[in-house]
């Protein structure tokens, strides 16, 4: 058996589907983990999904996935852009990173179009809403199979 | 009965009226909280006041504002400036928000001058040392009447 | 008997009720005067309330603020960014200044960030609309007892 | 009878024709209000052709045109490049706005670069000297048909 | 006879009236030319109009109109404001360009806010939609009779 | 039978494959081709694969996807960086976008950090390799059902 | 006997010698004034002092100047750093132009290191306090000799 | 007995001398506790040292060392270019701060050019790796003995 | 024998030695070619002379010249500002870049101190009209001698 | 007997007179020690007058002064726009500091616009040709006196 | 006997210990040097310790101690800002560079926030005064040690 | 015989061929001086070759080419990037003026892509090694032919 598929959330992520999902969607952030855990049925994958608020919390998982993922998939929401932790912890893994957003920053504020984050990955996803989570599974799968 | 009136105060604010009181001045966070709660007396609201120097417990309360009060004030302190997840956790609010400070942020060092928080928030209260909370509570309750 | 305060309006405030009410709300200029001078009965201070669209005039007035006031209240609106002479006739007063905006200016063009009387100013009120003049006299009324 | 249609002009447009004619063409500010009256001649408007070099004098005038012009065409000379306030005025206006140039100011110092006025007209002359207000004229008079 | 007026037209110019014509109007390109060729009727110039997507293309043009026009009109959309090709095949041409634009830079995105070919430009007409043409031609006749 | 699916590529991709295979991989253009061509088999989606060195053709083939595709992945190469008409090209088309990059224009050099094209792009899929056309090709299936 | 020196003051500095004259010297406006008039006696120029805290009022006295003076003395105060028109007005003089100020701008904030007026004056005095003024009338008598 | 000295390591310092040994060096953050605990021996100062990943955690230990301790020394590896929280928590306290770096950060990414805590910091060293400590708590007791 | 030398010119330079001879010079690309070939004469290298207004031309060029020739000079005239698709498609090359500018670009216009192309250059050649051509072929036949 | 009063001429000065007169004026540097050395006959201070390409040179020169001398009135010419030195060693002077430029700075190329003699010096006279050492000695002569 | 240890001493430090000592300490350079040399004694290090105000002298010294030293400590003070040629010198040695700085230079003007020499550094002590320098030499010991 | 050709070398030039050949080549100075000598043989101008560390020195060698020489080729090596002396010395030569650096600057650090020099150079030619000082004595040659 692999060592498992780490999937991070960061700050506000756990009001999706909650908050006027007649604009961001009916889907929750349980929904995708469930539709994750699917696309790893079958694999020798298993999944790590988990979200917080606080920024050392994300840094302390990310250097948990260090040591104990396969690959890491991360959503780091309003820290992507001011977060050089976040970027210094990312940096220090050998294992894939995978930059996912659910919208594409930079069809947004000015400010969301700088990502840290980005400066570690291997590969950035973005804009695809709930989608983008089965591309990165998908990209990691491939990219750890060679 | 309406739902309460948040208070929350961010990083160092813990340390105000003991730290220097002959330039900062000798009222406390607990002061302020007294007088704050004294206006509400007579009214449907009442009063929760917090404070926390964790960027993430922050998050976590203005989410519990969202469903739980009626307002929210808050004086974001340091992560007025540099906090981009503040601004995404209020932005998810339909309730007023009003941005407090003692001092004015304008008359400081130039990366004071750019605040996230009032791209979300309905009023901004600064410059009037503690007295500035009493004037926000009633602004507050000016505007939860209309 | 004490010396007035003065309220001082810049340039375009005078279609204040009178454009875009739905929008802008239908509180004139005149019925602000009305609620500001209310708040005054029974105080030892009377109202001077005026407006106007000219940068130099409303140099005059702060100049004679100087010496005839108690405290200024002044919304500079477009001069607040621009006015380097507004800023140098507020450094020459020693009554408490408090500048006044109808609206939150960080919600606007990025020009609006910048206001050099914000420079001289004891404190800012901002986005309340026309209850921020009365949040003002408020603010005024306490700190010229201290 | 329909609303006349303003023409106004900002600071040292007065010394057209007189300050060095050999370069700046004899055309007075006179002659040009006369052409400008001339192609009027036989529609349903009339002319308000204006000159100040008073920045709050030219504030007035907008918010004048607001309820009795069916047109602006505006030059602002050098108030075009620091004044919020001819901004803030134009906004309010619901009529079409022209801003016109003698010269092109992209071919002149960097600080012409940049224009407030534009930002709420409807349509830019520039370049084409004197014959530039016969163009913005003409131009009104296919709009305010529409 | 004297020589042709150049109309050159710039990248994604040939989908006008066909794409969203309820936003952008009807006018064709077609009927653009059309209007232009109508005002051209009984003065001693012909109309050459042409687009072209391609910025080569556009040079070529611009080098053929030094000798073979008697002026240029170019609206160079989206090459406006990333072109020094087109800026220095303009500089090589001693007939009057004027550029011209359906709508108003200024109100767009900042970085159209710049223009190379304004630099080389002697008028500028922006703003004006389709009638814009015109203006452009009546312009150039005026210019070319001095 | 629906329309068909655009995949276009910019300047320089051609050598893909040719040049330095040890490091940027032994799959040249045609290779991607052929991939996603078997990822729509059984689909009711064919194929259309391009590349050109020219801006203005990239244009053009935008443009004819505007009527003749039902989706456009796009790689802009050098393009995506200082193409104004590309992205005005883009924002034409009503069919979901997709700019795809083979490494992460975020850990190259800092003039490959703007993206004219994303600010008209649905999604962005970068960094992954050639693997990143066979994750957009996906996206759009679902996105095209949706 | 020759035109008079024209000597202009901006706005703010009729409270030279009364605000704080402990700092900034006990100095009037009407002092200074004397001490220039005195440096005049014996010469064939007299002197003409203004001062005025509107831009367009001294818009107006530069072009007056422009005519009836033989040189220009002018202190723009806070003009001297954001007004196009003070030095459009000025740029219209062929008499020589001094820029006299009492403090050095360049010891202060660094929105006074900029000077529209030094782009058209002749000379400047700066950081002398009202010494400078008679050192600007000594630099005049000499340049308009020559 | 004095009051110990304070050495607070910011986020990722944890994984000193776990990952990638042969680049970063052996020593640990235990190893370099060590011995600066074995140069406080024989003075009248102990040892507090600690590391978090959590930016509010070492706002609340500034906070403590204001009155617990004698000195402070502080690694804030990626909050230092981040966190106003952290010097504003700096500011507030007398004590000797020095910042220490295990690398010079000029020689690395541009955004690590700027410390916020070396506002308030009495003295940097930088550049010398694990020795870096021990030249900090020479400085220290020099200081302190002063 | 030896690949032939390309020597790629960009956008205008067909209009050489035509526009304005007194200012730029008689010599027309033409001569420039001839002197070049003659100093190629004796050598086993031919020449390969050619000039485009058209990006993409010039990048099909010089791939082309990746495998076809032993060294490129070229002139890119406004697309050296410009154009990251023929700094992209220069990259690829192996063999010697020669980048080469009739004038110094450092004393024209800012816009034109940024070269992409001399990023990947070895070496450049500006200011010496048509001799600058005569010294980069020369400096190749030395470079390709070693 | 006082303390002399020192002249500091820095880089390229020392052509004065020489270079091109009908530009630059007939007066050479010794030309206008002359004259300062005249208007201090009959007080009590006798003149050093030096000129230096060297940056060094000028430093120690500085130091000399500081006390040896009652004033320095100093030209550092193209060491005015680069030098921290200089600035340095002014600051050590508590004596007055004159700045004195031939031509006025601002209007000429911008990276003279900035000065670092400007924040240490008492006074600046610029822009009055030879005449200006003489005005900085009068105003040298009035301020010792005080 | 190893080769000595260099501290070289830049522009304005010849005044340490004479200039104001009450702020800047009694220390003169040459208590340095002692102290410096006392710390060397027992070790097979022999000092040279010198000063210049002529950044071309300093790029000498560097040079020299490229082949005469085992180490360098350089306090370039104002050169540390400005000089190109100094990084250059430095990046020419193998062996150690210390830079070290009396004050915080972060704690001062905005122009002393960059250094060219903490390029080319090993190691930086800035902030601590003259124990700076003893500092640097312990370091020194160290480092050549291993 | 003619005036003699100069040739000047900046900082840190003298180590040529001496540090790290391996890299930087093995041509020192004095090797290059010989083959410019040796290309100046059977010419009527002779060679001065010169180098120096100052500044200053710099500047007084390029005003004595403004008498002495009949053009003059200089590497101002790292001042060419931060001296503003130089600069001027050039300007006040008549005679050619050839910027030559060994290496390319513009694919070096940023702030070598600025030279003051070029602003006052005929030509530039960089990156070609120590060949470069050959291909600009054959420029020269020919230029003072014409």
């Amino acid at each position: 058996m692999s060592k498992p598929i780490y999937v991070l959330n960061g700050p506000n992520l756990n009001l999706l589907g909650v908050r006027e999902p007649e604009i961001y969607g009916y889907d929750t952030l349980a929904d995708i983990e469930s539709r994750c855990a699917a696309l790893l049925e079958g694999t020798d994958h298993s999944l790590v999904f988990r979200q917080s608020n606080h920024e050392g919390q994300l840094v302390d998982w990310i250097q948990e996935a260090r040591t104990e993922a396969s690959a890491l998939i991360i959503n780091p929401a309003a820290y992507t852009h001011t977060s050089v932790a976040l970027y210094d912890a990312c940096k220090a893994l050998s294992i894939p990173i995978i930059e996912c957003h659910l919208s594409n920053p930079h069809a947004r504020e000015s400010f969301r179009h700088h990502s840290y984050v980005s400066l570690a990955a291997k590969g950035i996803v973005a804009g695809f809403g709930s989608i983008g989570y089965e591309l990165a599974i998908r990209a990691v799968l491939t990219l750890v199979k060679q």
